[in-house]
Parts: structure tokens; sequence; C-alpha cells
């Protein structure tokens, strides 16, 4: 055949192939309740590969059996021009949520979302450290893209001609309920790639979606019981030795420290970096990490993955680096095996060989004038908007395998996420500081599998600083980062007590959060969790009509409504925080009694109500039945072979059950049956009394727990 | 061959034609100064087809002839899985400007563009009104990328790794000087698309680089004489009664006024609109028409080109639409003639032929939650994403072409536009409203090909709005926007005079900005300069590097400098607008001396200076040796037959000469050669006194000015 012939029936097969749309689409049911069909050919890594993600199958089965949760006949496909165009429907009082780490709002319903991996710009336009694929519907009912892209998602957005349920022509001159956004019936994504696989995930409930989301990614991480605890990061320039003092200061103001972070000046240099220890600010690092470890402390470790030519790792690992540079480190093309283990290599070597507890891995999302560009090429063909998508991932999956190897837990921080995550040890954070803002991003992270941390930097007034700390220390990682500016806890004397009352109570309630983190893992439950997940909780968001006004708001667009500043922390406690400036709230509380958790004093009864409270507590509400399992103030998780005296809370009338999980809280073992759930029951008596029980568990099935248990009835 | 062969054959040459970088590129000169080079296949309408753009061969043949301006071997293509790579040089001191419809920044080195067609968003970061791919550099050439795709520029803002200028390697640690944006030497382009025509244009200056872009896209358009005078644009709902009683009310005020903007209520349905007028607010359209024409006046409509299913043009157009609606109008496919001849036959006959002088074409440029999406699709098989880089064009394209079969000029306004536009009769405005920022559009304007309009609205203040209407006026299209609120020019009386003024002032300049038009038309000389396209202006940005804080700067970015509140109107005038709340500012004054426009006196030269201006007046600054013709206050442009008589005002010592425009200000004739060019020269005499030269034009060279001249030297 003459080339010309052959190039034309060549043309003609990618005209086949790409032009034209895909009639039908088969749905295989993976696991128990979740379906998956396959768009186009994948020709590259997805995001669940690049996660490692492996299914947890019995967790799914324990969920309800469901059918397919959407009419299969709505969902469309095609693809054109190498891109994917979907469509999924929506029903008219249907919200949707996830997608992204948000900051802004919780229900996505009407937005726009480019998903695209990057810092956060003040905007929820998709672009965002972890861009989750990954919707919730309030249906119940969950849908995944997996695709390494920068996917738009049109969440109900704009109307298509041929839609069943178009809203009505209006006439902006004469209707005054005239709309600037009418109401589509259908969530369509553009995926600029010509491969992709997409999954769906039955409920029945968005929380039980969710639990499926995560289940099928792994579950979630179970944290060692330490990263539980309070952390401190230093200053940037600290010495090995500053940093023991820094550590030793904690104990004298008897304030919590269980693991410390080291920042970048522990790199002989950095930005870009060496990942070698400075020997003049470090001149032993196995003896500094030795002498924390006495103190009862982990460390972690700061980096960007971008090598300096003065680390010895430079010259081997120079052919696995892609076309730019990152602020003139070479950036390693971690989708080549070669350069995994040339980085492993030298980080287990110079770190975990030598007792180094974790990572704070920065700048793997962004912003686009540091990281490379979307015009940079790797040597393995990986695209740079790929790479982009997966990095975090990437840098994630690795990392968590050497300290697997070692069968050691550990816990870290990350700048950038994806779909597949929640089984990785890492906790996201950034350097947008809103502490409002912050506080929806930790609802929003319940829906897409990933944790994140409000974390504390600096404050304006000692008010900022009690209110930020209070809330800190109920999130999954209570960090005071003071990098830049050497902050302390009690760096505000006015409300050093009160910060100090907030991280003692997180340490009280490590069993019940250790619990609620056993139940990401192996449950797929969130342990911080939107108000939109809770059983009874049914809040309608309104949308209220703007006012036109020819230069603040031209087109008179509408203000949605949410709940973002209030979120579960496990099954039974409702986090209200405060915010500096204001004195007094509104909380939400769904459906049934709730008590105040200091007092044990009925609140309210699916209701709003409006609280005042003082600045030395952060407003926790209790769920009628609540089941809180405490221990007495430590500074520190205990440590092999410690054992806590537990006191066991109930709040309100109702007599119910409620399992503890304990294990070891450092090593994998758990994985092969080393754990136990304690099933913890309040009964009525016979003489109409509550009662709790066991009294005392079996010593066998407590690992950092005394048998005794002392009952609290806290509601009289 | 077996179909499993035949597609690895189109696999493997799949790969063959998509993988492979391009070795070597062939550049044709296709005009005076002006290369080509085609990558990849063409297979869509690229921007210079959509806006209808025809070069001026021998506007560009009087230019400098040149070399090609740039080392060809340092610019690289490759074209990777169906986009396209480019990698351009770029020098250490070079400045990068244009690039799109900026607001806030003027060079545009070190920064990143994804140049898409929208509203602005408030950050300049490529989506903007008119996301033109072109820029010019300080060092004198332009270069254009023609593509209908959502494109990425890192202008110098990412660092390659096999750069020959790579930046010196710091350590963050222990360098003050650290750098979080490192230097790179290569403007780098993203294109995602499989073909695009890059063009090159010479200079020598940045100046000739620009005009041949404008001549090369057939040069900038000349509005008719009254485009020039003062527009007032009418609350939504006035009816034809309430429009000529506002028309009077300008006549009651002695304000000018030339035409008249009527907003979305003329239409029987608006959002989505008819096109058609409303019979009970304008029972009589074509009575309307004549009697504002009978007051000199012109009138505009608004619109937005989606249509309504109330419109007659809804059924026959329905199947030229795309799959979504906006606003619940459907969106006409105007790549295809047939919707093309459907909208001009409607418009014809609704608005042409009874004396509709021009539109106001709105909501083409987005913004995404009402334009249509990118998963859009539409009959001619053309992407969403193409048709909403080329939608502005061609609505500004086919109404052009409506006017100019009548031979009869038009000027109106417009939301979006893009590459190729100078030709046609459109200014951009917006809603975004910043003052300042407005200014630093206009700025931006001149490099890119486009119009802008600092438009007026609302003010907070007197101060306010004698500021914002001094600025319009010194602007392409002098504009009280009042669509919403009513507001009048004489609406704070304290300034009331102040306003009227500097409109007055704008009507005696007319001869000057009309020449002004008439150098963009057949010189490609933008009419709004920024400073850094005037000779002997050598402004050096300065990046001052800003404080490490934690929380609010973390990496320490600098901060870049520009002159962006001060531009060039024509050859002499330099417009320093000022702001509300701002009693004094700086002026930056080229090389050569330069005089205050309103008292003739030496201010400065090559130098800095600094103002303190009376609310009653716009700074004006005029060159030594300008030449300005004027003619007396005048609430119109000259009709037909009418004659003004002509002051022509000299500044400064420099014998000089210059040449002014002149036609019949409304057809086309002048294409056939119906046009005038006076040289008016200064000389000094034999007494040493200047001279003006002519004292008296010929009659016959003469479309709207008295023969006499009356000389004023203003620098005493």
């Amino acid at each position: 055949m003459p080339l010309k012939k052959k190039f034309l029936t060549a043309l003609f097969l990618l005209f086949l192939s790409s032009v034209h749309a895909q009639k039908s689409q088969v749905w295989k049911e993976v696991q128990a309740g979740v379906w998956k069909t396959q768009i186009g050919n994948l020709r590259h890594i997805s995001l669940l590969q690049a996660a490692g993600a492996k299914s947890l199958p019995e967790g799914l089965k324990s969920l309800p059996q469901t059918g397919f949760p959407l009419p299969k006949d709505e969902i469309k496909f095609k693809i054109i021009d190498k891109k994917i165009y979907l469509s999924f429907p929506l029903a008219s009082d249907e919200q949707i949520f996830g997608l992204g780490l948000n900051f802004q709002t919780v229900n996505q319903r009407g937005r726009i979302m480019n998903l695209h991996v990057d810092h956060y710009g003040g905007k929820d336009n998709g672009r965002t450290h972890a861009p989750v694929p990954f919707y919730v519907s309030s249906r119940g009912y969950g849908v995944l893209i997996d695709a390494s892209a920068y996917m738009t998602v049109y969440v109900g957005s704009n109307v298509r001609s041929d839609s069943k349920n178009r809203p009505p022509i209006q006439d902006r001159n004469t209707d005054k309920n005239w709309d600037s956004q009418p109401p589509s019936d259908a969530l369509e994504v553009l995926i600029p790639a010509d491969g992709a696989s997409i999954y769906v995930f039955a409920g029945p409930s968005p929380m039980q979606a969710v639990q499926r989301y995560n289940l099928f990614n792994g579950g979630g991480y179970l944290p060692p019981k330490w990263g539980l605890g309070f952390t401190q990061r230093v200053p940037t320039l600290f010495s090995q030795d500053d940093i023991i003092k820094e550590a030793k200061s904690f104990e004298d103001h008897q304030f919590p420290l269980d693991f410390i972070g080291v920042e970048p000046g522990w790199h002989s240099a950095s930005y870009p970096c060496t990942f070698e220890w400075d020997p003049t600010r470090f001149p032993r690092p196995k003896a500094f990490l030795d002498t924390l470890s006495r103190m009862g402390i982990s460390a972690n470790l700061w980096l960007n993955p971008y090598v300096s030519p003065k680390s010895s790792l430079f010259a081997p690992i120079k052919k696995y680096t892609g076309s730019h540079l990152v602020w003139n480190g070479i950036v390693p093309d971690f989708t080549l095996p070669q350069a995994r283990k040339l980085m492993r290599d030298h980080f287990v070597k110079h770190h975990l060989d030598i007792g180094v507890g974790g990572y704070k891995i920065d700048e793997v999302d962004g912003y686009d004038f540091w990281i490379w560009p979307d015009v940079a090429t790797f040597p393995s063909g990986t695209s740079a908007e790929q790479m982009r998508q997966i990095y975090g991932l990437m840098v994630q999956e690795m990392t968590a395998s050497w300290f697997k190897e070692k069968n050691k837990r550990t816990y870290g921080l990350i700048r950038a996420s994806n779909a597949g995550a929640s089984h990785l040890p890492y906790v996201i954070y950034n350097d947008y500081y809103s502490h409002k803002d912050f506080i929806t991003a930790l609802v929003n992270s319940s829906f897409i599998g990933v944790l994140w941390t409000p974390e504390v930097r600096a404050s304006k007034s000692a008010e900022e600083w009690v209110r930020r700390m209070q809330s800190v220390c109920f999130s999954p990682m209570a960090m005071l980062n003071a990098w830049a500016d050497g902050t302390k806890p009690w760096t505000f004397p006015e409300v050093a007590q009160a910060v100090n009352d907030v991280a003692n109570l997180r340490m009280q309630l490590l069993p019940y959060l250790y619990t609620t983190f056993a139940q990401y893992r192996f449950e797929g439950k969130p342990p911080f969790r939107s108000m939109n997940l809770v059983d009874g909780f049914a809040f309608k968001p309104k949308g209220e009509k703007g006012k036109v006004d020819a230069t603040e708001n031209p087109y008179g667009m509408s203000i949605k409504n949410d709940i973002k500043d209030q979120y579960m922390m496990g099954d039974f406690i409702l986090v209200a925080p405060m915010f500096a400036g204001e004195k007094s709230r509104e909380v939400y509380l769904p459906e049934g009694k709730w008590y105040d958790f200091y007092t044990g004093k009925l609140v309210g009864e699916n209701q709003k109500i409006q609280i005042t409270p003082s600045l030395d507590k952060i407003p926790l509400f209790v769920k009628d039945g609540a089941i809180i399992p405490m221990v007495p103030v430590h500074r520190q998780a205990p440590k092999d072979g410690q054992h806590y005296p537990l006191e066991v809370r109930h709040y309100g009338q109702k007599a119910s059950t409620w399992k503890m999980y304990d294990d070891d809280g450092r090593t994998f073992d758990f994985e092969k049956g080393a754990y136990t759930w304690t099933e913890l029951g309040v009964r009525r008596g016979e003489n109409g009394q509550l009662e709790g029980r066991p009294k005392q568990v079996s010593p066998k099935a407590n690992f950092g727990y005394m048998p005794e248990i002392q009952w609290s009835f806290m509601t009289k």
C-alpha cells in the first residue's frame, strides 16, 4: 500500500475512532455498589493508579445492597476531536457536593469547576490543592471521573437546547423574576483527553456514597496515635539545638507536643533542595532525632521535591527529570521506576533509617509561576498537564510506601492531592489563611476523601489566636506553623490558658478521635464531616435574588446560602467554631436532641439556635445518646506499654451502643488483625437509671487504656 | 489488510505525525516586514479569518525596510499529542506588551496568560474581552499566533533546563536575594490545537511593529465623525418619546450629543432577544429614528445575539444554532452562511433600512455561567472553545458588512474581540468599572489593535464624576451609560460646568482626533497610545522585592512597576487623568520639552514631575512642536455641507509640520480617494517669529472646515 494511501487510511480510521459518539455504555459492577465504565483509550496513568488505590471489598460489602442509582439512559457520552463530552442528569431539588477542596461554597449546584491542581487563588473555580473529580449528590449517589486532565465540570450551570426540563422563557424587560442563571437539569463534563474511567457509587444516603468512594480507594488512612497529638513547626533556620530547646519549652509550659516540624533550614541547601542535612545547623542528625524520640517526639521534615545541583541525588536522577526547572531545581518524573528508586534510596538512607517520622511536602500544587509550565515535557512522555494532576498523589504514595516497608505509620502534610487519596497518610494545608474559609475547606474535605488542617500561623489579636487554636484542635492535625515568625501556643498570654485547655481537650478526646479515624479506615466514614452528610439534616439552600446595580451587580445575580461554618467530628460531636470579631453565631442542629458538650444540658432539636459563647471555649454540641471515650490530660499519645485510664461520657436520655477502636497505634499490624473494637453500651437499668456497660474491658482488648471504665452521665 | 493491522498502521502513522517535532520552519514574507509560518493542519477558522482581516500593502510598504527581526534558529516548534509547543527567545532586558486587553499590568514579562475570551474577572491572567495572541517587544518586533484556541503563554515566567542563560542557583536558607521567580529567557506557548499560523512583524521600533500588525489587518477603522462626538445611553425601559425628550434635554443644557444608545427595552422581548421593536414603547420606530436624525442624532441599538422564541427569526434560524442556550435563547452558528444571511435580512429590514446607526453587542464574551459551555456543540462542527474565541469577531465583521453595503460608516460597542479587529467599527466596554484600571485598559488597547472606552455609569461623588467624565472624553468613545440609573452629565451640579467644559473640549479637538483616527486607518498607529510606544520614552520597570510574611506574602514575591495611568492621544497630547481621592500625581515626560495644553507653558523634559491640578481640568501635556487643529465649541460633529472655522495651535519653540486629514465623515468614499491630507507647517520667519503655513487651505481640500486658518502660538 503506498504511503499516501496508508496515511489516508490512518486518517479515516482516526476519524472513525474519534468523531463518532459511543452509542451505549456498559456499566460493570466492580465492587459492591460500585459500577465502572471506560470511555475511549486509556493511554495515560489515571488518578487512582497514581494514588495506588486498592479497594477494601469487605467494607463495601457491609454497606446496604442497592442497584445502579441513576437512569442509565440519561447518562450520555461522546468523544469529539479527542475530547470526552459527558452528561449526567440532575433532578430539580438535587444538591451536588465535592468536586475539589473548595474554600467558600459547599453545594456546587450551578457552579462551573475547571479541576486543576493549583494553590487556592481565592475563588471556588476548580483550581485548588485537591481538585478531585468526584461528586456526591444529596440524592445519595456519587460519581468519579478518573482521568488526569484539566476537566471542566458544569454542575447544572448551563441549559441544553434539548433539555427535557427547559426553564421558562423570561423577558428581562418586564419580568421582575428574570434569572441570570436559569436552572439546568444536566451536569456536564468536558475532559480534554481521549480516555477516562467513570465510576458510579451507590448510597442510598450521601454518607454511604462517600463511604463507598473511600472504601473503593482503600478506606481512610489510620494515623499513628502521635499523629493526633499536637504539633509545632519551628522557624526556618532553627538548628538541632534550637529545636530541642523548643521541645523542652513545651514541657515547661505543660503544653501537648507529639511531633515537631523541621522547616527548610535542615537541608544543606533548599529551594532547590538537597534532602541532605545541613552540617552546621544539624551536625548530628541521628543524635538529634534520638533525643527527640526520648522526649516522645517524632520529627517531620519539610521539603519540596525539586532537586538541587548541590545534592548527591542530582547527577543520578538528572536524566529522569523534566524539561523545566522549579526554582532552578530539576523535577523528577515519578512515573519512572528509576526516579522513584533513586529518591527512595536517598530518603531512606538520610531520613527513615535514622528515625524521621514523616514529611511535609510543599509546592507540588503550583502556583503556575514556579511549578513546571504546561509546555514542559517529561522523559516518560507523560504530559505536563497530567503530571500536574498526579504529582501530589505520586509523592504521597511513594513516601508512604517507604514507611510501610518499615511497618511504621507516618502522618504528614501535603499541598496537592487528588482522587484516590483517602488511604494516604497526608493532610492538606496551604497559605490562604482565611479562618472562616479554612473551616469551609474542612467541611468540603469530607466529600472527597482528603484531610485538611486549618493550621495556625500568626494572628492579629488574642481573640483571633484563641479562635484559630480552638478550631485547629478540632481538625485532622492540630498544628501551629511558626516557620516564619516563631509564634508559640502561649504567644498571647491573655488567652494562653484557653489555648492550653483546648489542646488538652483534644488529648483527652484521643480514644474518641482515634476511633473516628478507624471508622474512616474500616467503614470509609470521613472523620470530619459536612452537615450535609449527617442523617436528619435537611438544610435547603436558598438562593436570594440580588439587586440590580449598574456598577456592582448589573445582572442581579443571586447569592446562595450554604452551611459551611460548622461540622461534625465523628459520629457525635458538632463543632461550631467562633471567628475573631464575632461574638455570637447561628448553629443548625439536625433532627434529634442536642446537648452542650461541656455541661450536658439540652440546647435544641432540629432547629437553628443563636449562641453567644465565651472566649475560652469552642462551642461543641453532642447528639442524644452520644458515647464519648476520653482519657485524662496527657501531653502525648500513649506510647508502647503505656495505659491511660478511660472515662466514657454519655449525653442525653437515649440508650445506645457505640464501638471503640484500639490497636498498637504505630504499626500496620492492625492490617493482620491486631486490633480491637470494644462495644460500649448504655442501657436503662431496672430503676430507670442509665447504666454503662461494660464496667471493665478485657485487658487483652486494650492497647492504650486501663481496663476499668469510669462512666459519666453528662445529662442529669 | 485485516482491520486490526490497519488500525495498528493507523495508530503508528498517527504517532509519527503527532509526536515528532517539526525540525525546521519556513518563514515566508507575506507582506513588507511581515513573515508567516504554518504549523500543523489548519482545520478550523482562524482569528484573522473570523475578523475578515485584509492587509493594506501600501501602508506596510511605507514603513522602513527591515530583515527578520529574531534569530530564527532560536524559535522552536513541536507538536505532541495534537498540541503545539512554541518557544521564542527573550533577551534579558526585553519587555513584552500586549497579549490581551489587560487592566492592571502593561509589561507582561514574567506573567502567564491563558488567552480566553471572557469578561474581565479582576486579574490579568488572559481571561479578558480581547485575549489577543499578539505581543510586541520593547526590542521592536511583534508576534501573532493565529489560532482560535485557549492557548497559554508563558512570558518568560518559567525556566527551561536547557536554557542558555540559566539563572544562578540560590539557597533560600541563606541568600537574602533569593527570588521566587527566577528570570527565564524564553517565551513559550502551549496551543491546544493541531494547527496554527504564526506571524512575525518587524519594527524597527515597537510602534512600527504595532503599525505593521494593524496594517496587516486592514488598518484601523475610521469612525464617522459623529462617532467621535458625545453619546448617552438611556435607561432600559425608555420609550421613543422618553428618548426624544432626553435628546432635547441635551439641547437645553447645551451639552454635546451626537448619538444615543437605546437599551434592551426597544426589543419586544429581550434576554433572549427578538431584535424586533416593542410596539408599546416604540410604536413608530421609523418616525422615532427620523426625529432623532432631524436633531442630528444617530441611534445605537443594544442587543445580544441570542434569539428568543418570540422572534420571527427563531423558527428559520433554529437549525443553525448550537446545543446549548444562553438565557434560554438559541445561539446562532455564524460560521454558517445560512445563519449569517438570516440574521442580516432580519437586521437590515428591522433596523438598517429605517436608519439605525449602529449596535452595542453585549454578552458575547462570557461569563461562563451564561455563555454556552465548552461542552456545547455547533452544527458546523466548530468546537465551543473555538466559537468562544471568534464569536465577538464574527458579529463585529458581520454587522459591519451590513453598513458597508449601504456605504455608511457605523461605530458601536462590543464586549468581545480578538486578533485582526483593528479594521472593525467597534469599541470594547465592560462592567468592571475601576476607573484606574479602565485607564490601564486604554493603555493596553494600543498594543493589540482594539479600541476601549472607560465608560461612565454612576459615581459616589462629584469628584469621581468629573474625573471619570474627563477621562472618557479623552478616549475612543465619550460615553455616559445610564441604562440602569438614568444619570445625566449634569447629575452633579457642583461639577456640571467642568463636565460640560471637557465635553466641549473634545468637540473642539475633533479635527485633531479625526486625523488621529485617520493615522490609525492609513498608518496603523493606534489613536490612544501607551507611553511604551512613544519614541524617547525609556521607562525601565523596577521589580521591588517583597517582604516575606507568613500570612500575606510567604514567598516574598516582588511587585513590578509599570507606567499605566497616562497615555498619548495621537501624536502630541499626553493625557494624565486624575482619580477620585487623589489630589496630586506623578507624570512621566518622555524626551524633549513638554508644555501645558491649557497655558502653553513649559512643564519639563525627560523627567518625572509631580502635579496638583484643579478639579475642573484634566491634565494634558503637549510635545514641543505640536500642531493641533481645533474648531469652536459645537454640540455635534459637522454634517454634510457644514463648515467650522479652524484654529491651529502650536506649542513650544520647534518648527514642525503635521498633516491633517479630512473627508466626508460618513461614507466609505475615502477608500476611493475622496479625502485630503493638509500639511500644516510652522517655520521661523525672517524676524525669528514663528509663522504658520498655510494661512488658508484650498476650499476643495476641505470637507468640514472653512478655508481660513487661525494660527495660535501657545508658548510665548
